[in-house]
């Protein structure tokens, strides 16, 4: 039996990520890779969290081993809500859910808000996670450029007045992946203005906020919302550990309740013993003091990559000026497909990914590329951005 | 702003798991639970799993916390397919995927293959998981009555004759949830025969398959398939732990693409903690030894419920008589609606599942309800059964 012939509508076009893809390349022994979105793999309090994962199970198994709820560990989840409390993000009328990861949390308010043909409208260049998960619930996805300030407000509402069939606005507006760009308090108001009066519902995906290393606060757009119309994803997987698969998210109660339901079809709940081992390393330790360990690394990984950059790249190579999270965006004069760059880049040994997995039409050229600073060591950074100087100045001269 | 105005077509109507509100009412101090299908929380090993743990997190902990691919960690994925391979189960033609837990699988594999509108079968009574997948894809669900063998193979064929757009059969072909019933071999080659005539795909679920207590194994479905029809549901779950939220998922490697890619959307990938905590412990023990433990205690728990329902039940309340899983499954004299006797059970302090909640339509009466004996201790059985009994007394006489 030919089993494509069975494939839903749903998957037949299904493309793999293109960034996966990439990542076989990285195989490839000896690689610097700039290419991936890991947090330094030094940085994990690996001893904190093996005495932590061994007294739990010690001593709390029959619950970390069992069946959990939906909504996630009560102790993580009390705590998550009284963090968010604090910053503002987390109103009455709110409730907050453990995901699998800040990605799952995305997946369950499209599949609860976004119909077929519903309207889309993402910063461009964005978060492929995001698009893809936009694209499996086949909503009409419009991009608007980010200047150095965030989302380019008149062009958003030249759309929205165009069209009449948006519903959510997707928005990573502190550290953007790819571009590290954040908006500025002005535009946030802005947005929310606009959300009113075009009534739509914004996703705020604000998995790097807590890795500012330069520069001041900027409150989340959660937290100036009266309406109650801002979906907000959080993440420990920038903070603690990607490979635990924990998130969050918080929203409208009744929103949440969808979202619940939603969670039970796709993993019944998250898992119970990871939901523990943040809990309690979150009680024993300080987060925060950990996050400070974090930002104090990621931003000299980042000054050294942009001072690299300035000193090996050709001077038509422009790259943007994060104060945190983990990538920076370089853009390269007109014409030039980094696609193509890429391949001479990896013949040399680098890696990065390519602006056309940022976007939403990923199948034309575009000269940009992203650029992530917290995986690489120091060494790996300084030698990397020289070779790939060295490749930008056979493709793009001086 | 009213959210609910925004919510899509596919959740507007969506209702939480009756089974999750009926846990809601068992917080109910001291009650005694036959409701659930949690493993026996003794029989995790917890002591061995926390050296693990602490030994995986200080030797391999920048592995362990650092994010993980879409297919699963490796050497786990591999000691899966080697033991499908073994039983026969993995194909050449075969993929595998390391998903978060059983349920994930299901969702996956319907996402992939189940367009709005399509033909779904399943065993009625069956896995409300399961059957919340089906719809949450909006397919058109028929059900198979259940006799002792299994399915009722003439109804099945009548089904198919009568709606040509059958795509999907599911079936928990081995100690059925909620029934306990196992398919014979003769009924799973009639299965395969009609799955090549009618042209159809063969979900088997077989979470328990490994718990057999009683009787002769009968191969799986997937083991007797040479046209690459039998999608395969394995977990974790039930052998090891739930709470950490580990599947696998075999299948002809063109589906197992698009499911791989399905699951980047749904949390990209399955924790990596969990699976190497899994993968420490088949490797430094015997996972058959563990199993042999389960089935002899879960052997003697049926056997007992058996045992005090004979003793403590009316005559007119029947029930079924496993030879392996978690779940037997009782039927009242007809007219008799089980939802109404599980509120004076619960009265009474002793829980169970309706009948109606493993129903395709489940706002009907049902005269039956599901009784899970591997949670509750054996004083708990003996007791709870005994309190049941008096219920049922009073609701249906002898």
């Amino acid at each position: 039996m030919n089993i494509t012939t069975k494939f839903s509508d749903k998957v037949k076009h299904l493309e793999a990520s293109a960034i996966r893809e990439i990542f076989k390349l990285l195989a490839k022994p000896g690689i610097i890779s700039f290419a991936g979105g890991a947090p330094d793999p030094n940085l994990f309090p690996t001893e904190e969290l093996a005495e932590i994962s061994a007294d739990i199970l010690r001593k709390q198994g029959k619950t970390a081993l069992q069946y959990g709820v939906t909504e996630g560990y009560d102790p993580l989840r009390t705590w998550v809500k009284e963090r968010l409390k604090k910053q503002g993000i987390f109103k009455d009328a709110d409730e907050a859910i453990i995901v699998s990861g800040g990605q799952q949390g995305i997946d369950l308010a499209s599949k609860s808000l976004l119909n077929p043909g519903d309207g889309l409208v993402c910063e461009e260049p964005s978060f492929i996670g995001g698009l893809n998960s936009f694209r499996s619930n086949n909503a009409e996805i419009y991009g608007v450029p980010v200047a150095e300030d965030g989302m380019d407000m008149e062009k958003l509402e030249a759309l929205l007045k165009e069209h009449q069939n948006i519903k959510v606005l997707y928005t990573i507006a502190t550290f953007q992946n790819p571009s590290g760009i954040t908006m500025s308090l002005e535009k946030r108001k802005k947005l929310l203005t606009l959300a009113s009066t075009y009534d739509f519902i914004i996703f705020e995906d604000n998995p790097y906020g807590e890795l500012r290393f330069m520069g001041e606060d900027v409150p989340t757009i959660k937290s100036l919302d009266t309406e109650g119309r801002v979906v907000y994803f959080g993440s420990f997987s920038k903070i603690l550990s990607p490979g635990l698969r924990l998130g969050f998210t918080a929203c409208d109660k009744q929103l949440m309740e969808r979202m619940i339901i939603c969670k039970q079809v796709e993993d019944v709940h998250t898992n119970v013993l990871s939901q523990m081992i943040a809990y309690e390393f979150v009680t024993r330790y300080s987060i925060d003091a950990h996050i400070q360990k974090l930002r104090e690394v990621y931003g000299r990984k980042c000054q050294l990559m942009m001072a690299c950059m300035d000193k090996y790249f050709p001077s038509s190579v422009k790259h943007t000026h994060p104060e945190g999270g983990l990538f920076l965006f370089c853009t390269m004069p007109d014409g030039i497909d980094s696609k193509e760059v890429m391949q001479k880049a990896l013949d040399k040994g680098v890696a990065f990914v390519p602006g056309a997995t940022t976007m939403i039409d990923d199948k034309q050229s575009y000269p940009t590329f992203r650029m992530n600073y917290s995986t690489a060591t120091e060494e790996e950074i300084e030698k990397g951005i020289q070779l790939l100087g060295e490749v930008l100045y056979e493709v793009v001269g001086e």
